[in-house]
């Protein structure tokens, strides 16, 4: 099951966190941008083509030490079609490294077209008698609004294609709980959702404990992190938030198991903007990177313990 | 303002339904198909290059009668960076044409990342000195599980471009309930995410007594049509489901007010697969849409009246 890749590649690296390759084009060194825009011009090819360049060297720099990337498809699909070409080559060159890769895209609707979803994201389409990959993914993020009729196509797709997803549950923006935290049956809407994830999960059964369906639970909320713990022990969490959101190490560690299993930290612009913040030469961005991957990996190590995934 | 531009044009076509372009390859003439594998072989791109072909036929034969038409996204990221180009050139086909351009993205996120998607779809996007339009979208569906922080990019972006949203309220699908249908602050969620939509809409005041927001209302779900047109008074409703989902046009009619104005019907599979449920020859695909466009525009206007676009 995919999540149990995702939890050995987790395991092996002692390290719960994801990169996320959310590559604004500000965040691109100028001299990968300039190299680029004097071959393609300043167009959406061009700035696709340096986002592209970005995220290898990211990857080439974090594959050994994180076990996943997670890029976000807005920051592809800005791009158009160019954009997306370079979300594809991404999840590619990810993939050859060995990282296991998270597609960010919040996607949703009913029936077929979700079936196109999960086939664009998570499958296989066939043209004739030929069969292709649109995109890379190994799970995917979706929105649950409209019910279980947006998820089973998605579950199907994973069970033939070994994928998983994850659902959001409590977003880490401040305004998630206008809808999120009212009230429905007595619970907040996000343990509401969290426990359709729970029995959404039961066809697609991992051997660590967790199930193929995640949940996207905000690290700005830690208390919302404990309680969802407490309550969804077979959904593993998706963690955004930490670091530019403002979350602490502290603030996620309710989100692990004893054995130290039971979600994966995001951090994007932290990693992504380390040679930003380190203030150092443009051109030693990607070490940057990795420098401040691995203090994020020792910090949320400390409050963690070590990660040991034993089979059920 | 956006959404106006939408209603001055179902006021001139007296037709206040949208043509859903969500083109399975399935439902592609075989001898579009045969002729596009045969140039670009059974790839993603001949099966993009065969949706682009069906939907040029489709937008020259209803463009004139319909209003609007409604490409999926999911149908065209099922191919691939492929599909996404054919997404942009149906867009800018029907564009030329002079219909108004809904893209179905239900796309959802926070803060910078939606301020992504919104320049992906509704908006800019600079590169250098240049700026560019990734995709050409007059309106874009969104999800609003994240609440405000999901929205306000989006309403930002419309007021600077002129463009629309609408947001998923009470969507048309049988499990819709699930989530939608729980009561919260005494009313449903459906309820409370279109109050949410009337608020967000103020900022995007229309001429013709709707804003800038609309909301996504299932045709499937008469009595809460009936309920959402009565507490929501100046949102702008889109309403799939019809057709072959099962709804019919006395379901809808209590979205409109006595001008005839406040919704527009999709329908998606009945126009496009219109030569199939005739058993004409293939070819005459595209005239069996425009027959099947104007019995459906004739069997809701039967329900409706006449159509009056009035400034308040």
């Amino acid at each position: 099951m995919s999540l149990d890749r995702l939890i050995e590649k987790i395991e092996q690296t002692q390290n719960p966190t994801v990169a996320g390759l959310d590559p604004k084009l500000d965040y691109v060194p100028e001299y990968i941008r300039e190299k680029c825009f004097e071959k393609y011009g300043e167009t959406l090819k061009g700035a696709a083509k340096a986002l592209l360049e970005f995220n290898k060297g990211l990857i080439d720099a974090l594959c050994d030490i994180v076990p996943a990337v997670k890029p976000q498809a807005a920051y592809y699909e800005m791009y158009g079609p160019f954009g997306m070409k370079v979300l594809y080559k991404t999840q590619e060159y990810a993939r050859e490294k060995g990282m296991y890769v998270i597609t960010d895209g919040k996607r949703n609707d009913i029936g077929t077209t979700m079936e196109a979803y999960a086939a664009a994201h998570l499958g296989k389409v066939k043209v004739g008698a030929e069969e292709h990959e649109p995109f890379l993914g190994d799970a995917l993020t979706v929105n649950g609004y409209l019910g279980s009729d947006g998820i089973k196509p998605l579950i199907k797709t994973c069970l033939k294609n070994d994928k998983g997803i994850f659902v959001l549950v409590k977003t880490s923006n401040p305004s998630s709980g206008e809808l999120q935290d009212k009230l429905v049956d007595g619970m907040p809407i996000y343990e509401y959702m969290g426990k359709m994830c729970e029995k959404w999960g039961e066809e697609l059964p991992g051997v660590y404990g967790y199930n193929g369906v995640g949940a996207v639970v905000g690290a700005t909320y830690p208390e919302q992190i404990k309680r969802l713990r407490e309550i969804l022990p077979r959904t593993f969490f998706l963690i955004p938030g930490y670091g530019a959101q403002g979350a602490t190490a502290k603030d996620i560690a309710a989100a692990f198991d004893k054995n130290g299993l039971g979600g994966i930290v995001n951090s994007s612009r932290g990693i992504m903007c380390a040679y930003q913040k380190e203030k150092c030469d443009e051109r030693e961005y990607a070490m940057a990177a990795r420098r401040e991957a691995l203090r994020m990996r020792d910090e949320i190590m400390s409050f963690i313990g070590k990660i040991t995934a034993e089979q059920e």
